[in-house]
């Protein structure tokens, strides 16, 4: 039994977290330093982009978080700290900072940044933040969410309630998504907290077996960004038998992983850079999951049916030219395809040909801003879903001057 | 020797076009329907889509050239004929009537269609506008280039003067582009005839070799279409001894057909849908020709990078980051990266890190409508083109309503 909760990343027992305007941003309305801290160790697992160029910070983390333990995560926006000749070194120097303020190691902190790679970025502004940060430290999830944010419009935050071994544990996440998303292996920034006490080793194997179905099927863009990073910290607060094997706790444990993981992913697909739209791909019927995944994938990228999507027009073509370049081995003399909202669901193509279908009710469909693209392959048993968002102006106009 | 001459496909001797308005499309001022024809019966070759959804010309095309003969080729736009229950024999009924009307066999016919996909293709306009288009068959390739377009704006042909064993030898292509332009193994549509003399073969194994490193190096918006082909008729008219093997003549011919290639492959980019600048990105000192064509095509297909370079926004991160998700063995390190156009050329990354550069010359640079990105790996001597456009308002509005 899940049941969602307020709190984000502060609704499991002991996590505080803050956000600040500290001066990496020139607009000072805008947070830009952010931090979770929780007094009780936890254990750590985080997933990383598969981008060859990785953001500073990331490996900084990753050698940091080895041992399976942290006390914090602190993340900047405004500044993506990659490709930097000096970038370890200011990653480094942001931990010890952050470690001296919370009296903890400096090797018990998870780092990230986001905004523009390639620019130096100056420590001064982190230094002053902190002392701040710390102080304000309390059940503030949504400053912490808003100091992650880059042309996210949207904050987005989730947590859920939820039983292992009699005890009460709680989960929640906050994420930034936006542009150059299409992660491989991770995502965008999502930073997970629990109070369910389970081991790094398996913490590490539900997060990423979770991925696999949640972050690495959204697409905004294509563009897989250098710095995308999915950490999650478990204090085991709740007081549960701490989880260090399979069976139904780890599964429970798992199932409210995805309820947060689903959540954030929709909410950064909803609120991709420029989107007016929720696009979810629903791919049955595939012979295997591999080739369902590949599918609806390669439906949720598509420019043309993006952009299709943007105009409310039921070009389901674009669908099957998608389904036929997707590299995955398909009958596309099988193919059906219906578009769904809540204001009704179209058939408009059945074995890989069109059927008449009503104009005026497809416009209506399609209007609304979450719509389902429905596909079955007629192959086999297998689905999978994907998740991306309509291609518009707007998204042209905040990437055609991102950085001036 | 090549020399650059006016004629497209009818620079070559002996062959004849013409276009005209059948009524497929609504707009009578566009031209819907296009014909090119050679009475001396021409060896033919062709190309076509790896888009498991393939066009219904394209499986007849492939049958009628399948004994590497053709007198003629014949287009129209306004409709796929794609994911339609009767596309093959609506296909094979226009090649019986243009074949009829040129008094040829129907299986001498190359067809092809470019439009909306899943929408019945009805016979009718075609029937009633081949007597007119055969009657009016002359020098005038201009006219069937502009009965193929589709959202291009500008029509796209282009034709070289060469020679063979000391005769002089014609080759003249035409293309559509736009939309949906993501070729693998082939592209839109593209036309190229000559008049030299090259057996069936060789002329496949040259036109094969070609799109590698040409039409299957251009992307507009990543999406491969279910009717791309690229197809070539020599009808030997030159008089030159037929090439039947490889050597100087067929190195020759192989020359003259990737600058007619070449040129195509540059104005596809140039005019792609809703574009205001053609990229063009260099690749050099990979360790492969393979590495190097993949980080070419992946950096021209990042949306990031064409929305920065319709700003003119010298964001040299994104092509990083394209660089480091592309999946070709890459050390980030060693990688540079230029922005060179008409109006100079400006270092903006070494070894994986910024340099520091006049944002004013970049601005300056990048404001022209033929940018330059080159990009040098450090790992070895292998080099690849890739060719693109940028990412503007007007591609999301193309296709934001394109079928309404």
């Amino acid at each position: 039994m899940l049941k969602q909760i307020n709190g984000g990343v502060c609704a499991a027992k002991g996590f505080t977290a803050n956000g600040v305007h500290c001066g990496i941003r020139k607009n000072k309305t805008k947070r830009d330093l952010a931090l979770i801290y929780t007094a009780t160790p936890a254990t750590a697992a985080a997933v990383y982009t598969q981008n060859l160029v990785k953001g500073a910070p990331l490996t900084v983390t990753k050698n940091n978080i080895a041992d399976g333990k942290a006390h914090a995560v602190i993340c900047n926006s405004g500044n993506a700290n990659t490709c930097n000749a000096n970038g370890i070194e200011i990653a480094q120097q942001t931990c010890a900072l952050v470690a001296q303020a919370l009296n903890v190691e400096a090797k018990d902190i998870v780092v990230a940044s986001t905004g523009v790679i390639g620019q130096p970025l100056d420590i001064t502004p982190i230094a002053n933040g902190i002392p701040t940060l710390v102080a304000g430290l309390g059940a503030h999830s949504d400053l912490a969410c808003e100091g992650i944010m880059t042309t996210d419009t949207k904050p987005k935050e989730i947590a859920f309630e939820f039983t292992v071994g009699g005890k009460t544990c709680h989960i929640g996440g906050i994420a930034k998504g936006s542009g150059m998303i299409h992660p491989n292996m991770a995502t965008m920034l999502v930073f997970v907290t629990t109070d369910c006490a389970i081991s790094a080793e398996m913490l590490q194997k539900a997060l990423s077996a979770d991925v696999k179905n949640s972050f690495n099927m959204i697409s905004i863009d294509g563009d897989t960004s250098t710095n995308d990073m999915l950490s999650i910290l478990a204090n085991g607060e709740a007081g549960n038998a701490e989880i260090v094997s399979e069976g139904a706790d780890y599964d429970m444990f798992c199932a409210a992983l995805n309820a947060v993981t689903t959540d954030l992913c929709r909410k950064i697909a909803a609120d991709g850079e420029g989107a007016t739209k929720l696009l979810e791909c629903k791919v049955s019927g595939a012979k295997d999951e591999q080739a369902a995944k590949t599918v609806a994938k390669s439906v949720i990228c598509s420019s043309l049916f993006k952009s299709a999507m943007f105009g409310a027009d039921a070009n389901w073509g674009r669908v099957l030219c998608a389904i036929g370049y997707a590299g995955a081995d398909v009958d596309v003399n099988k193919v059906g395809v219906s578009f769904r909202s809540a204001k009704g669901t179209v058939l408009v193509c059945e074995n890989g040909a069109g059927v008449p279908f009503s104009e005026e009710l497809a416009k209506e469909v399609l209007l609304e801003n979450e719509i389902e693209v429905l596909i079955t392959l007629g192959d086999g048993m297998a689905c999978a879903t994907a998740w991306g968002c309509d291609l518009t102006y707007d998204y042209v106009k905040i990437n055609g001057d991102y950085r001036t």
